[in-house]
């Protein structure tokens, strides 16, 4: 699960959307950030990253990727965009195939730090 | 709500139980690790810190507290207990008066670092 979590900022940042997609299951949710709606399948999630990625980011571990006892890991990152940098941690479940069934990610709105 | 992690660790560190337990709901939920059995009200929290406290340990964030959109916030810390770091992200989510209502601890066996 930590290597998927490294893999979805290494695709992230290879602007790669096929290698982010392909580690989710077809009927994930996505809260990206928590308290707005919630997404459901690849194709909205899709949708998502389509739009992200139009504003060109790195994203940048703040600290090694957490695991759990369980099926979820944890990460906090930096997403570097010119002058904006956003701070977030994400939380991401597992099915039994290793495809991620949900994404949480947990971004205030001063969690957005403007150069 | 990132003040009440603030809180949290500064409470910790202090070795304040009473502190600690003030910020949870009475009927807090708690999974610490996520994956292990979860706890239910303040009475099993509050036994679970008694025990940890009895490992003086210092929690110290490994970046800036992250918030979110709505009830939560999140943070990566590391606790330093002598020779071993223990590497966790937490999440916690509040109700309307401020009170933790859940919280949840990504820690893995990876997680635990001995010097």
């Amino acid at each position: 699960m930590k290597a998927a979590l490294q893999a979805y900022l290494d695709c992230y940042n290879a602007s790669d959307l096929d290698g982010v997609m392909s580690l989710f299951a077809e009927n994930a949710t996505f809260e990206d950030p928590v308290g707005t709606p919630i997404l459901q399948g690849v194709a909205a999630i899709r949708n998502f990253f389509i739009n992200a990625m139009e504003t060109p980011a790195t994203l940048s571990l703040s600290a090694p990727i957490r695991g759990s006892h369980g099926n979820a890991a944890a990460m906090a990152f930096e997403a570097n965009a010119g002058q904006v940098t956003v701070r977030a941690i994400e939380v991401m479940t597992f099915d039994d195939n290793g495809k991620i069934t949900d994404l949480k990610a947990y971004i205030g709105p001063s969690d957005l730090i403007r150069a």
